[in-house]
């Protein structure tokens, strides 16, 4: 236990700085850029970030990769999700085979996909799916913990470490458990000191009872577990469950490789803020992709200080708006590294005249 | 010029309405497949519109095509634009070079282009610009009409056939004209009845004098010119420009011809609703890419009823919304045409259950 609190600690120091050498070169290149200064607006900010990050002017994102962690969990004895818990099981074998939502367009914008096992309720003799299971399954939220605090700590090290042995230039981070958006929304609630009601949502399609009832068991979780919010590992540990300790991980793990980690969804963004609150660095790694249809999304993305880049109206989860967000920053790349300088364009650099004039008359 | 109406009027004829079965074959489909129903949100909205646009329920998008049509604008002569007049001329040869932000992005996403002069006020001798130069540039509509109707309808007219005559399965439409967010605010305070602070801003970065300039020039253009505002002719001729008019044709000519279009920026979703005030029909067949960082956008795309998929405070132009909103269209497909159904991915079709427990008891 004792090695892993500091095994922990030592991941959280590797998260360096980004690079401002390399940031302030890419804001440079930005200026000489054929366009109206900031007319590019987020893909100029993209090229500076993953500038940074890298530690060089000129990215690309050749290698993409998406890390899918399965797990169950305890809570949906309560009946707060639409589908039987077998189902994690069939779809994160489904997800090896390009055959689910996120693995059919991970597969057709050619970015890689791992699939990991860290606490599914079944044994899976599939070889393509990674078996690093902790537990068959979380408890129930609403009546205990839902795991030790060294299978959480083992969870999130275990996906830090798979992200960090990923070779990969990009890194999105998906999960695949029925009963996910209850835990992440008890931990979302915990962290936030939300009310459970803001924190909750449909999931997967909920009628009116059971919604109400997954509103009920958020708060018996806190109040059944009173997780201590300054301490994400407990928290994660008491109402959240091993594929969102993992995916906080494999946040953890990508910044401390230097590699930018994807946010996708409601349990994604659970994680990331997660790993925000272990390690404060993370948040210059994390790019979001879509905003999720759970109303908590926008809580925790805006405790990040973050702003979605599509508008989709997806919540499947899976790491499903990954690979489209993959698209936005191999944009961004290309912006920078291919577009022509005022210089090359044959053009003056008229478009900054009415800025000087601006700022000095 | 009783030929060009008459063409005009035949034009608007052929826009036909949806393949209604096809796109209840993609609704059976998206609800057969592995996921929470509806948890695709507007990747299943968008198979089902193009299924419907196509007439069949497998679609692709194998060959998007950006149109960008450059023209020069007369109003350029009230100090309304951050940069000179030649810019228009140097970047519409530019973007045949992938060199600008558009035609770099076209070309890393495998997406065909074709730059039209419609009205550059410049002799374009390089042979890769698509000559259709209807006049060098416009009038300036500060002080009377910018063209003649004849010049508006020729240009609608050059538009329309361009993306009729594309061989490409979908079609984005972009431009290239220094002063053309002046005629476009123009244009759209004209049609909604809005007030030239409403839907004026800064393009490409204008001094705060400058902004103030141009406001009051889209209150002259209006009052000097008194367009009607149920022509949208007769808005185009008197306060628009070439580009505009034809990008309004580029939208009637690629819903004539059964092909999605796609709105890039500010310009662009003026000239979409154009468009549809002169063909309602044309709405069905426009997808639109990112959110303008222009603020009358959100007044033109909420006229249209649609809602932007990108949120990327972009303002460049030239279509370079377009290639991302081309890959969101590709993901689209790739779901309908590629994921697994419940049978296949060997689960019971149980998210149904909520649904119909909830519309049942």
């Amino acid at each position: 236990m004792k090695e892993l609190e500091e095994r922990l600690r030592e991941l959280i120091a590797a998260v360096g700085p980004m690079d401002e050498k390399a940031m302030a070169a890419a804001r440079a290149r930005q200026e000489r850029l054929a366009k109206p200064p900031g007319s590019l607006g987020r893909l100029e900010e993209l090229s500076i970030q993953l500038a940074g990050i890298a530690g060089k002017t000129f990215v690309q994102i050749r290698k993409p990769w998406l890390l899918v962690f399965a797990a169950d969990n305890g809570v949906v004895a309560e009946g707060v999700a639409s589908a039987p818990q077998s189902v994690t099981c069939m779809q994160t074998i489904n997800l090896t085979k390009a055959r689910t939502g996120a693995s059919v367009l991970a597969k057709h914008f050619g970015c890689g996909i791992t699939v990991c096992d860290v606490g599914v309720n079944a044994d899976i003799s599939d070889s393509d799916v990674l078996n690093r299971k902790i537990a068959r399954g979380t408890r129930n939220i609403a009546e205990g913990p839902a795991m030790t605090r060294e299978q959480a700590l083992t969870a999130i090290l275990t996906g830090a470490e798979l992200a960090g042995e990923t070779q990969a230039d990009a890194i999105g981070v998906g999960e695949m458990g029925i009963g996910n958006t209850t835990t992440s929304a008890a931990v979302l609630a915990c962290l936030l000191g939300a009310e459970p009601e803001a924190v909750t949502g449909r999931g997967g399609g909920l009628t009116q009872p059971a919604f109400l009832r997954k509103q009920q068991v958020v708060f018996r979780a806190l109040m059944t577990n009173m997780p201590d919010r300054s301490d994400p590992v407990d928290v994660l540990s008491k109402v959240g469950g091993l594929d969102i300790a993992a995916m906080c991980g494999a946040f953890l793990g990508a910044a401390a490789s230097r590699r930018p980690a994807v946010i996708d969804g409601y349990i994604s963004v659970v994680a990331a803020l997660c790993a925000v609150r272990l390690c404060p660095s993370v948040r210059e790694y994390l790019v979001p992709s879509h905003a999720s249809a759970e109303p908590g999304y926008l809580l925790a993305i805006n405790a990040l200080g973050l702003r979605p880049m599509l508008l989709l109206d997806m919540r499947l989860g899976e790491g499903s708006g990954c690979p489209l967000a993959f698209q936005i920053m191999d944009a961004a790349c290309t912006i920078i590294n291919d577009m022509a300088t005022f210089d090359e364009a044959g053009i003056d650099d008229c478009y900054l005249d009415p800025i000087r004039e601006a700022e000095h008359g």
